[in-house]
């Protein structure tokens, strides 16, 4: 922690604090570094506020200098560790809020997160003036107003790592392999993950799927003779309501007790039944979360830091960086959080190209 | 299918079968390569058996040219296909065996393959006098006779992958990670992936373990302010005889029902029971078989094949190929398949030095 | 080759042929598997070009059925060859185009290639009225018209990791890495390679260097007390036309001979001529063209696929498929080879927040 | 740097220091966190000491906690620093290093590095009685009394990642790939990469070749139609003195200039030279040497930490940890540094199988 007056002595530079928080996402700390580099070339200070909105609660900072930012590029993670906190559960924490941001002399706040993280920015911005930009961050691809957020690839590398090994299998009588992948409300990676790594069914919230065709479509695979099948489910598909998709009590209770079961290991149960074909899953986790982001997200965040700081020097509060095309751009975060981003329909139909 | 006919043409060339049996593992391909390729190099010729002793059983063979194995160095599993048929399992099968060596004029046998696969091989070397040559493979590190098997590296590679990107959660709230990895009946797989991904606990077939005991540790971390903890469990671990493990019953009821639970499952559901700590399950399952070999398994397995071929020209029937340090000599089918490999106890004690 | 009368049975079926041409690209073999699955999806036939417009001159052409296609999505290279020929360089392989197009009885052509290739399909449209669709192709991310190109994202993988393991160079005495890497005349891959890697200089065609302040920028990092330097130099980058950037004889020599020295060994020789610190050189070459495309090739390759056969459908002849944010959508391909896509200002500017 | 008299507190505890020096090698953070966490256990205590030898002769140590070696078993390079300071170089570098010894109360040093530090551990073990255990550290595997040493296994998978995606160029003129790499004195790096790889000639220090025979296997692989050819040279490699390997005066330069030119260059000059085929290079460079260590050399580098710990305890003065089969032991160091480890001859046969 930090004394307010130490501060007072670089009275002249602009001292901008950063923020991450919400779920793990690769590209965290390339952000962190692009947003302290992009500073330092202007003489600016970065304050990092730990533990996402409770480091600005309880006054818990640290000043960012070049060497807390060198080799952190390509590690996972965020040096600044994040929580779900919500600034705006009560007055106090807000009030708390307000007070460390007067203490520490903050100019600006660069806040780095999802939905959540980007709502909360967004009233605090309008409703009580502390002028913020917004870094769009989720491994999930679900904000809007950006073509895609940082962590997106680096997880769709993941699920396409698993899909290619599966691929590989050699025995010679068919079998099925389903792999449970992120995503929360919508089916980005289960999409980009199964057409990048080949997969023959691909489930998303999305779309919901009906048991009967997915299992229709696997017998019709083994008829033709292949090898095998692999069947991509996002963690939140569904069974589509027409049809009672639950053949036993205890896959009834495993679908409704995600610790336990969760959506993969309820499917390849039932298509065990009623396919009567070897099945197995994989279930990939928090594996999807973590290690070093892929280049596409390195370079995403970096420009996004970058973007993002300058977009304090124009004073654009109440908008977020974001990615249109090749260029880096600005929208408002009110855009970015009106709605999720759910899966493009063109790229689903290109999925279903290859079902079967 | 070939007919036997044409084959006399090449009547003075050796001609050697080669079979892949058993489950998937990178490096198969490799290993048929080396082998095509040293007896191309005598000008001698190979035929490839389609589908493990199904091939010769059913007569489903295929010459192995130089072009047949171009290009499948670096490819995860098998030209040939495999299957689990046991040659012994009747009278006629053998017999089968024994008229199809003699139609495609089979002066020796190449067998790859794991515990099974080798017992078989070497009864049929014994009994009936057919000249063999084994090369062991399996993911799972079990026969012995040799330091490594082919498959393995990497299988750990996979989980130590699955491990490093676990390692990099940002959130700071305690978690317990649970990955599910492979091994059958022993712990080499979870023991090298936790050793190299620095995993918290280790659990393994050969060291029945108490939950009391992995719940008190990752307790103890927690309060340590560890940010998380990693647990590795092979997939055959289980219980100490005197403990009570299963809390409930649906537990109980997925503990024994290994498709729709898996150890990983029950286990992490028992410890977010007895912590109150907030645990994920990662069960990387078919994924751990399949992609292309690392570098140390297709050196392996090149130099296991060429070996191979050599045994075949030194006349060694009832061996096989195999790794002692830096070298690779012969071993008797007898030693290999005379019981499992289980984990090395100090691997165990060096995984043990890094627990809790 | 085919007889052009065994087609005639398929007479209602649209035949179109697809070819790719020009330098080897990651995502070609997923292109043509997409295409190949879109049209078997309406149930019409696509006919694989050998070896770029060289197939079309010499009648050599291969139908592509759904197993031509099966297994290739993350292979390297293409199934079906390139070569570099022009079908413009005369009239008489002009003719032969024109004459095995009715031969082969196609309704269509696509072609997957770069600046150079494209550029003769929009002639053969334009003049020739043959009904092409064209997919942009090429590592070095140079084609206008498109956000990107498939290929780019694994040359800026090979290179990020490059750039990644010299980074974790242990040793106290400070030394400077020149990495050469591709790109032609455009500094797409040395940018995104350089960002994505944390490369301390970044030099580009677009932006002539000098010498001199480049071992001024590694002097000053070398007094900062850093461990050392990575300079990323794209092949085509060049010295700035007011300095006389070449020290000594051979320096000279090797500038202008570029098999035997090339822009990085040179790069390294001088600035340890002027710095007195020991530099050393990585040169990637080849290795950016080739492996396994990254799930972000992948899924724009399979999405450029899909799209171009259905332009076909559309018949939007002298179209080009192309990616503009997260939509798949056409440009004409007079615009497409109008100019070189040069990277692009901001691009640089991010990379030049990092240098020293 | 640590003042002496802190450590009178902690009496009664072993204090052991440990040191990497030499060149840069993955796995080294693996040996010094296996190190700490193993006399952690018993509650003893580690010093380590930067950059070398130099830390020893300068002062300059810092205490290892468990915290200071949490993250770092994946990292690439030393958080300890090296150098190449011979501590003998002198009677006054050799005093300050024994008077260090006494003033930070050492009771023992474990030393890892390569040929030169362990000769250097040796001397001053067996001449002044310093207590000192060794544990092999180099790339290139040519330290004695071990079947391997950590960071090959990484430098190979380097060569072997980069030999593949050659692999997968598509052009259909022939062309041939020269590729560099490290091993110093002996062709380990080259002969396990080539055979990993799949290469078409390996160049080894040991085997002197002829310019000759290697463009007459290169133009036979053309005549052949192969798609291309790859050259694995060590750097070391050398032509054979009956043979005047180079051509013209440039090239003769080169050779004699490593820093301008080295063995890949001018081979792939020569080359080109004497086919008249299209040869490109690939030089690693120090790329070999960076880079998170493999689970092959995580787990030996772990496993040689601990013993090394435990070869403290059991005060196996003048001994190595070493890996013999599966099974870590002890060596002494006068064996391991009495000669180099040159490549197996079986090995090389291993690759010449696949020659042409």
């Amino acid at each position: 922690m930090l004394d307010g007056d130490v501060f007072l002595l670089a009275i002249m530079k602009k001292r901008t604090g950063i923020l991450t928080a919400g779920g793990d996402c690769p590209g965290l700390n390339a952000v962190i570094r692009a947003v302290v580099r992009r500073a330092l070339a202007d003489n600016n200070e970065i304050l990092g506020i730990k533990n996402g909105w409770r480091g600005l609660v309880e006054g818990d900072v640290v000043p960012l200098t070049r060497a807390s930012v060198t080799g952190i590029l390509p590690r996972g993670g965020t040096i600044l560790g994040t929580s779900r906190l919500n600034p705006l559960e009560s007055t106090e924490t807000l009030e708390r809020v307000k007070q460390n941001w007067e203490k520490y002399g903050l100019n600006a706040l660069i806040v780095v997160g999802g939905d959540g993280t980007l709502s909360a920015a967004l009233d605090i911005w309008r409703d009580h003036k502390l002028p913020i930009i917004g870094i769009p961050k989720t491994i999930d691809n679900d904000v809007r107003g950006t073509d895609f957020t940082f962590g997106f690839d680096t997880a769709v590398g993941v699920v396409t790592d698993a899909v290619d090994r599966l691929h590989s299998t050699a025995e010679s009588h068919h079998r099925v392999m389903v792999v449970e992948v992120m995503g929360r409300h919508t089916g980005w990676i289960a999409a980009f993950g199964g057409i990048a790594g080949g997969a023959d069914v691909v489930l998303v919230p999305e779309h919901p799927f009906k048991l009967s065709r997915v299992c229709e479509l696997l017998r019709h695979r083994e008829e033709q003779g292949r090898a095998f099948s692999i069947v991509v489910v996002a963690e939140d598909a569904h069974p589509h309501p027409d049809e009672d998709f639950l053949g036993g009590e205890l896959s009834e209770q495993l679908f409704r007790h995600d610790r336990l079961g969760g959506i993969g290991t309820v499917l390849a149960h039932e298509i065990e039944q009623c396919t009567g074909i070897e099945t197995r899953v994989t279930k990939l986790g928090y594996v999807q979360r973590g290690g070093s982001p892929t280049p596409f997200d390195r370079v995403l965040a970096t420009r996004l830091g970058v973007k993002a700081y300058e977009m304090v020097l124009a004073e654009q509060w109440g908008q977020m960086a974001a990615l249109h095309g090749n260029k880096i751009s600005s929208v408002s975060l009110e855009e970015a959080v009106s709605d999720l981003n759910r899966l493009d329909e063109e790229i689903y139909r290109v999925a279903e190209v290859f079902f079967g």
